[in-house]
């Protein structure tokens, strides 16, 4: 390989959970190097800083630096489109978490910017990338259980987020299930024609107060006559539970939990194993490399990236309608005047 | 034991599939005789009569013997109502095939007619009799997953039976789902307040001429604020699938197929199981045995059935409301004007 | 099927545990009756009779009785030898619940005494009608595996018997691990040429005292270079534990346990399924209906047995050779001079 | 953590397969630094140490330089004496491969030089590692099965090495069973009374005619009275199969196969997951991580290490033992004169 890789600088938004995680996977990247860290909390991104041997810097800073070639945002969400917008003014590729924003106004004003600049924007759908995920969708793709038709989803959080967090997170649909309309986008390679959701709220009843629920059960029937369905919590007692399972003409796809060890135990009165990995931290842990991994080789190598602005505004709409739906106790057909 | 268990003769209506199991089942009783056989096919009467050492008789040579203390009927949907009534009013126990009607009105009927006459009218909803999910729902009721929240069933037959059926079927919600209903009723305990249907036709088009569907999504909301998601389709390539779980508050119960056998097979590419049991003969042999041991358990000792008149009323109009759900596309309040 | 079946009487012989499964399961045969059952515990003969329409007789009256056209012998070891022997001068074709005799002289005279007479003999090795079992059998035979190589077994048992019943059951080796010397020689379909085998008392120091062990780990190897190992244990805590493996040129074939429901559950802090069967009258129920049906299929048909007393004998002798390698500490050549 | 960790400089002796996993897995440990890649061949240990921003060196260069506190021992097993007895003279501490060598005598020798010298000697038993493997250890420990009895442990490879490579082995007992005598101790934490070891050559006929076999059965029995038999295969047609199940008092433990992905298929004719994990690179990297990471935890905070010397000295007489047993039929007692 005596391909001369170019370097990256890269500077990070966001030194927080997952931003330390970027930080840690895009350090392992060959020819990408973290030169900034910047976070309002500024302890918090002087000790990320330290640990990869970059500086803290403002916004302002990191975005007037002419030889940072791409930006990573994982600060919080209401600083998402400003943050793409600034990347793609100073023509800097942008990597950043889902959601794109909580308006679509916004969002499509990102994905304008984006555009208009010519940078590569990929969203942090980093499920796409889940070992177990991808190999299924690319044994779909091989046509294994040949034309895919139904999709089931269930996706499940251990425990339900601070009250104070659910208050600003843009409600259930567009804070957790952005993450399964875009895998039924991408399993089903097919967009919505109607969606129907309900839900409760059955776990804590100050996440009613804030006007949310933790529970909900959505229907979407495509363009193609495709149907999917999603159940979602936010507590379930065992933990992370994040599977879903393709019904095709011809076969059957699962992709199943991932567990911690492979250990059995017979007691007189069960067998049992591991519960699934405890968060998304855990369960995701190769994904996120290797998205991060995908991100730096599509800007290095000037390939499409699998997960783009685009897809963030779809899947946004598809949280905008499912609210609506909700809200309202009604079918609603995508693309109707909201 | 000395209990004298007096003996009761039985007269079968149908001599098809799903009564000759019923015939042999009963026939297996202690103090339980089968007497009659009785079907339009002459031919198939006579055999399974001689099967069982019973005779054939005609539907009133039946009903006018004051002898038969149960009537077990398994002929065609649309005979049900009527055979029902005759035999409240020969004051004979009543062991019928689901559904009990295709029409709500005709079904009302005879939970009156069994009612007045005080005989015992158990519908034969097989499942909740299946080893598994009975083992299931006495973990529920014991409390091992605190308070049950959401359901998710999957129902998926080998293969769709002759369009000439599904034209005289009342459709796949009262022919295929009415069973999944009664497990929604049986499993949460709770009666739905909406429910939303949807669906295509996706493996067979002569399906769509004959005005039905082959894929369903339902989602039902429970007076008490539970979720239930169904998903059905008339083809599994794999075959019969019947799956459901649980999740409650504290715990999540799923109850998994059955395999003929238990041999895993390593391959250069694969480790392998069986599929799972053919389709209903198979998969719910137990619990066609039990059940029926459940009903002339119940009919001699004069204990309460399990699966009543009054559960085949509440199934039906869940399927009553899932095909106007489907139908006109909207949410569907349960209760308000048909 | 116009085939003019002619029935069988059948005389049985002990009315224990082992005794009624085969006397049910047989009173299911078509063409099959069960004329008399022998017992010196004449209640327990009597209560078996009465269940199934039989009469008490003792060994003389059903042995002298003409119409008896076959015996099922279920009564204790000891008494094996001597009604095979009776049977077989009275011409009844016999079914003898394992092992032939706890001495290979009685057995080898049984083996002459049928031969002679030109009855069946088939031998209770129900483990080779398990459907998992016989399921993977046939596998193996249409070289799904290619050629089979190692073949693990285990096979542990719930708990110990009464130490009185260990006083007279030959040893572990002749009693227990009887059925996995004929499993060994049916998957393989191959003869031992070395044996070793060695084990420990663990579980109850009583059993050391009547001089026996509770666990066992036996080495095989074959004539044609294949490797066998057999673990065994008088008890599993967790249950009744039937497990086998086939490692093949190409592949692997595994026959797990059966469990007695398909539920799953998920705690805060384990997945679980259920223990397997109780016992081996739950676990090889199947097994005993389909090697009864086979026997007196035979023996209408006039065709071969899957187990015959050759291969009691073979068990046998493997069980006495691993006796001598246990007690005598070396590795054992089969037909050397004992 | 205000712990000023030293930072150690490390030579890593040689640059195949193995030794490129260690380089990256110590490249990451916090103040440990790759300084030497020593390697007859001078490419190889040129691209690592490149790799590694490390030098070249030879085996006098390295052990000559004060600052080099560890070495990490990867060449091939005729180096390893020399090189643990040159690091000991060096007061560096050693990481180094199974096995510690070929002759008892020479380790024997090592182990004497390392305890003199004072140094730690870790050697590469990377399974107590696994995280399968150690989870199920510990729960043994906390007491979850009461005592252990019984073991029973599976290790096949997905095909035999060269036959030049077996040539110079030491045979299969020293080469791949080493890792599962030191499982045996580890698990049971009991020492072998006596030993039986059979094989045969099966996939290979050249091995046969290097003097060696491919397919081993070995049964321990412990001083304690335990059982443990281990099956072996050089070619397992689907891959790498590396399992081990604890029968003990009260329970059982079971360490399965890890997949590369939680994807199941269902077609019409089976249900299927992946293969295991290839080969030792894939399943064990995990394992490699942990181990060094530990190693290089107790060089710096002098806390003991978890597979000294003397393990690598015991697994090796068990080997020894084994081979003794194959070649001559028959039990042998360890600690016999050989």
């Amino acid at each position: 390989m005596t391909d001369a890789i170019k370097t990256i600088d890269v500077a990070v938004f966001g030194a927080g959970r997952i931003g330390k995680i970027h930080a840690a996977n895009l350090a392992r990247q060959p020819g990408v190097r973290l030169k900034y860290v910047v976070d309002v909390n500024r302890e918090a991104a002087a000790a990320l800083a330290a640990e990869h041997g970059a500086q803290v810097a403002d916004i302002d800073g990191a975005m007037g630096d002419a030889t940072i070639g791409a930006t990573v945002i994982c600060s919080s969400t209401d600083t998402h489109a400003d943050l793409i917008v600034k990347s793609a003014a100073q023509k800097k590729h942008v990597f950043c978490e889902k959601p794109v924003d909580l308006t679509l106004e916004r969002a499509r004003v990102c994905a304008d910017a984006v555009q208009r600049a010519g940078v590569v924007c990929m969203i942090g759908f980093q499920r796409r990338f889940d070992p177990t995920f991808s190999a299924l969708k690319a044994r779909i793709d091989a046509g294994e259980i040949g034309t895919p038709e139904m999709l089931v989803v269930t996706s499940r959080d251990p425990g339900a987020p601070p009250v104070e967090y659910i208050r600003h997170s843009g409600g259930i649909f567009k804070d957790m299930l952005i993450h399964d309309f875009d895998i039924f986008r991408w399993i089903l390679d097919d967009e919505a024609d109607t969606l129907h959701a309900t839900g409760s709220c059955l776990s804590d009843p100050t996440i009613a107060d804030a006007g949310d629920i933790d529970s909900t059960a959505v229907t979407i029937r495509t363009k193609g006559g495709r149907l999917c369905q999603i159940n979602t919590a936010r507590r379930a007692a065992y933990g992370y539970d994040q599977r879903f399972e393709v019904l095709g003409s011809t076969g059957m796809l699962q992709a199943g939990n991932v567990r911690p060890t492979e250990v059995t135990a017979y007691s007189k009165t069960e067998v049992s194993t591991d519960v699934p990995e405890a968060f998304f931290l855990e369960r995701y842990r190769a994904a996120y490399a290797l998205e991060i991994a995908h991100f730096f080789d599509a800007v290095t190598r000037g390939k499409p990236v699998r997960t783009t602005v685009a897809d963030g505004l779809k899947a946004l709409e598809l949280a905008d309608a499912a609210t609506r739906s909700w809200r309202e106790g009604r079918v609603v057909k995508l693309g109707e005047a909201s």
